[in-house]
């Protein structure tokens, strides 16, 4: 029998256990929504097996998983699976993948800005390039670049002083390099072109193969610290030192729409995931050419390492002057600002580089005292 | 009226209210762990008008705030608050702070280590030691040095290749540095003290009230970025190339307890902060240098910059050698392991050095076609 007065506790007992519920379930909720977990996919340009330059790829989904206590999941896929390895800008405007790895250089045929921003021929080293990236400009001008592509872009790890190339014949003249096939990419394959030489870009996977069969003449790659794992020194016995990318960025790009759609501590987690990434892959770069450089001269003293001749390096240079002339004169007023920028702050940079860091190189003596 | 049936009521309903309650309780409670706030704080060894040396205690304060949602809190005291600007490395020992900003080498008089894991006369330069130090072992070193103290190390900002300093005359012989009063600590400092210098170590912010009273003769301080603004250039006019500090790394101190009382997801927050902190700081240094250098030549023609007589530098580089050695017979065993890893890693990172940045710079061409 249900009295007016049990209906009244029925009706309290209710009131009480909806509110209770309320308040348990917003509770949850709110711990839910701090808690909602982004999946991300990041496809990369190199095969699987490519450590030195698919570190910096493992390291930002560690520390986004780290940093965001497993709420900013990124997994990743190479070009051994996804099979498209110059195709990461496309697939990351697309959406396919939030975010990829790769080099800048690789859609100069896009947009020749994203080459002049990734390095330029006897342009600035690593440490003038950090110091112009975040501190003298070359940030923003970076942005202007990929934010009409919808892309967000940022350091993926620097490669450091590349090497000239590895060429199966001793190049001691200008007629020597004419009609040569070499892979090179960005601007120096320009500059090497307006010399004779036929520049190609190829998936680093076919390089080894290509200079075997004679299909390439000459490879630039990186430097010891890659090249000695691809095994170039087999085909090509000549190792000249560089001139054409002094500090090549790699870089992550970003979806924008998925960059938006982050919550903002996800954003900011992101964003040092990356630029710790970057960070430890360029001391990963030359710590690798500290130990297979010197793997190179003491098992390899076949191959010859050396600097081209002057001749050859002041046309290269004639030649990049006439090439970055030409591109200040393009539509697009980004390539005049971008070179400008770079060569203005370079100017500066250099002088303190000079008495700095070349000077104490220049006149250091040695104090080994263990060797 | 109270009925039995009511009160069986009233006793469902307090069930169910108490049931409801602890749910809600304890789901706010696990909110509550998550987000309990640690407040630190850090001390640093610099006045508060010091930008480029408090940046980095600025920005891993940031960071850490950013990265853990607010939940790890670091606020910090300069010396112009604490008044023990060489004090740090105590201050965080008895967790009077949680952590610190400071220089290994102000330490070299509780362990010598300190010293020479800050950097070394015609050592390494900070690219060579950044991939020595998380690459080549120098971090496990680092650690075994720190932790007998109970405190834990990281690095906090390169300050990049050093000036040998600012004289009030200039030196052409061994002769002229005899007697001489000059702020030299570290390293340095000694191998100067074996050529006749008396060396001392005085908190920046009297170094300028020194060389201007005579109480000083010469100052050895860093490099323009940071010398500049404290117009050392006023009082003497003679600035030499850098042999002592290549690569001075600044320090975060952490009290051991403290670190591991943070849970392990706030020990990760930590230390990506201090990473990206320093290597902002290493970015900001060379900047500035960039920037106060070229400061120095178009405003202050009147102040020589040039290199010591080689038969200077010479003997700097036996006196380093000599006291290399002398440490290498230390007691404490991690001294000689400290030189030898350091002397060891330096002689293959400086081939690659010399074959890579090095001839790139020697050989290097102008491209300026803006100026």
């Amino acid at each position: 029998m249900i009295t007016s007065q049990s209906k009244t506790h029925i009706s309290s007992y209710l009131t009480s256990f909806i509110f209770f519920l309320t308040l348990f379930f917003a509770s949850v909720q709110t711990s839910a929504a701090a808690g909602k977990v982004y999946n991300w996919r990041l496809a990369y340009t190199w095969p699987d097996d490519f450590p030195l330059f698919t570190n910096p790829v493992k390291s930002v989904a560690k520390y986004a998983k780290e940093l965001s206590n497993g709420r900013l999941n990124i997994t990743f896929e190479g070009a051994t699976t996804h099979k498209k390895p110059l195709g990461i800008f496309d697939m990351v405007q697309s959406k396919e993948f939030e975010m990829g790895h790769s080099a800048g250089f690789y859609w100069q045929n896009k947009d020749v800005n994203t080459a002049i921003l990734t390095t330029i021929p006897f342009g600035m080293i690593a440490q003038e390039r950090y110091s112009w990236f975040y501190e003298g400009g070359g940030k923003e001008l970076t942005q202007k670049v990929y934010q009409k592509y919808g892309l967000q872009v940022f350091p993926a790890g620097n490669v450091g002083m590349q090497m000239g190339g590895w060429f199966k014949e001793k190049i001691s003249s200008l007629e020597d390099l004419k009609g040569l096939k070499m892979r090179i990419p960005g601007l120096g394959g320009d500059v090497m072109k307006a010399v004779g030489v036929i520049p190609t870009n190829i998936p680093s996977s076919e390089l080894y193969g290509a200079l075997k069969s004679g299909s390439l003449d000459a490879v630039e790659w990186a430097n010891p610290g890659i090249d000695l794992s691809m095994k170039l020194h087999d085909q090509a016995k000549f190792y000249y030192t560089g001139w054409q990318e002094p500090s090549a960025e790699l870089q992550f790009l970003v979806n924008q729409e998925a960059y938006e759609s982050l919550p903002k501590e996800l954003q900011s987690v992101l964003e040092a995931s990356m630029k710790l990434a970057a960070f430890e892959a360029s001391i990963s770069f030359n710590h690798a050419n500290v130990i297979q450089y010197k793997e190179l001269l003491s098992k390899h003293p076949d191959v010859q390492v050396t600097a081209f001749p002057s001749k050859i390096t002041r046309s290269l240079a004639n030649e990049t002057r006439s090439k970055l002339k030409q591109l200040m004169l393009s539509e697009d007023p980004l390539t005049k600002q971008i070179i400008s920028s770079q060569l203005n702050y370079m100017k500066d940079a250099r002088q303190w580089t000079r008495l700095g860091v070349q000077a104490y190189l220049n006149n250091s003596i040695s104090i080994d005292v263990v060797n």
